[in-house]
């Protein structure tokens, strides 16, 4: 039995190639497989490509892959019959299973079938999984409705608070670092009653998607005893445990499986979803997890009928992650 | 000595014919005259229309318009020389000054020439107004870097809101009203762990303009036993009232004048703000305006060398006032 496992990104697609021994043979990378914003022909592009050279590490021919596991946002973006047809028109003849990216990211984390997890990445969203499944969502609902703490949330904060010092309002060591990652000259001279430098952060904010406010949302960790950006880290943090809160059920004792990009690259913000926990009383056992592959992997290894134990999860983890350290094409 | 001054708005553009006896002869409206949206070219033709109605109420031949005042909001968005190329195609061979929104505003409502104006529309902005100009702006942001407790604003959070109502996370009385309001049937059945009504809310909010939520900012005022509303509209009345004292300088003892839809349509907004403004120890008299054609009037004749006091001012107030009453056209 060979599985094909992938995990669609907004920014990266992973492929990984299973087989019945639970070893990984091979990884592929390749860009954006998320089709929200490039549509679907784009994606499945790179999901293709992710496959192909997945496969082609691993020796092993398109037309011999026995099922494929696909994990990506947004369940219902890709039309069914739209993703048979592209695999069929690869040579992937096998059936395609389409799972969630908050179930993956957990099946990354650990075997155990039953939890939470919680990405903060540009969005932010909480799940109570049982069953290998999704049972509740909690928030996930994008950068104007919802997406409490995320890196938007704290990149708009950012933008907002630095805006109102420009002005005079408040005082807060953000603002140059802010300016410098927009490329906006530190310009104090007034015009119409207002900085030059926020005439031009107006100017750069409203001339971008709103999106881009994310980048910003580094700039809120630089310096722990600014109390302006202390309040915006423990706010997003705030947001995110009661997310998780929320989505909590007492019968539900896994782990918290955390993941994306300001959760991972920013131990504050961990540090302070877990203080918050704890404090509603909550206390989660906590791991980290990069991305979803060894998670689609699981979920499709459970699909076709396997059992993965705490012993066969290491090894999936071990080999993906000796594969994915040999595969430098991107 | 004829005036032409007009009131340039992001709804509708008005127009005024004042003669040197500070009495109105005429008023004329049209559509938007802001070019922020819709460019310079279609926002003059409704200021053209707008003047060219107001003449013809006042039977005063275009030629014979010795000087023109254009009130309107982002100073530095009509080119100079196009505004004056565009008068003179049209026959106005005037001088033509500038002046913003907010000090047209501030002289709307009173003929003081130092004070104070607030305005909360679909954006919110404070000013300090010394000397019949601009001296120092608050926020005036727009509705990603600012705006607090704008009706864009009230409406953004009454979306956030009712999303997390949907999702079982609060509780409030506004999530039938604002789902009617975005013509969504209040559907609870769930998908994928989540409302029908919240993904319709969810697709609603995403394929509109950000800005479309500030029709939402009704929806805050309809209840004021519901807490989360009342919360919403303390904090925007608090954020509101913060801009006047940060904008506030204790040797300009003015009136604040207060004007846009959401200030002039919501007494417990206005009601609210007062509140905070006294318990920040500030008392200011405070006066409504619906919009700057008065102002706009007042500024002209300043600058054409006469004086504005109380009595021209009530002269130029109710004549405009009667004027605008027999306009229908639009």
């Amino acid at each position: 039995m060979i599985l094909a496992a992938v995990d669609a990104g907004g920014t990266r697609t992973r492929a990984s190639i299973v087989q019945d021994s639970l070893e990984c043979r091979g990884t592929g990378l390749a860009g954006r497989g998320n089709p929200v914003s490039g549509g679907p022909e784009a994606a499945f592009g790179e999901i293709a490509l992710a496959i192909g050279r997945a496969a082609a590490a691993a020796a092993v021919p398109l037309t011999e892959i026995d099922a494929v596991t696909l994990a990506s946002a947004g369940g219902n973006v890709f039309d069914g019959g739209f993703l048979d047809d592209a695999m069929t028109a690869i040579g992937i003849r096998a059936p395609l299973t389409r799972k969630g990216d908050l179930v993956a990211l957990f099946c990354s984390g650990t075997h155990e079938t039953a939890g939470y997890g919680l990405v903060a990445g540009t969005g932010a969203t909480a799940v109570r999984i049982v069953d290998s499944t999704e049972e509740q969502t909690i928030d996930g609902l994008g950068w104007l409705l919802g997406d409490h703490g995320s890196g938007f949330w704290i990149g708009h904060q950012v933008a907002r608070v630095v805006a109102s010092a420009l002005d005079g309002r408040i005082s807060t060591s953000m603002v140059a670092p802010a300016l410098a990652v927009l490329g906006i000259e530190p310009d104090l001279a007034l015009k119409a009653g207002r900085p030059m430098a926020n005439h031009e952060l107006v100017r750069a904010v409203y001339s971008r998607s709103p999106l881009a406010l994310a980048a910003l949302a580094s700039v809120a960790f630089l310096d722990d005893g600014d109390e302006v950006s202390s309040g915006i880290v423990d706010e997003a943090a705030r947001g995110l445990a009661q997310s998780v809160i929320d989505v909590h059920a007492d019968d539900v004792t896994g782990p918290l499986v955390v993941g994306g990009g300001v959760m991972t690259g920013q131990p504050r913000l961990r540090a302070g979803v877990v203080a918050a926990l704890e404090s509603a009383g909550l206390r989660l056992r906590v791991i980290e997890a990069t991305d979803g592959l060894v998670g689609a992997s699981v979920l499709g290894l459970r699909d076709a009928g396997f059992t993965v134990d705490a012993a066969a999860f290491e090894t999936l983890r071990s080999t993906i992650a000796k594969q994915l350290a040999r595969t430098t094409t991107l």
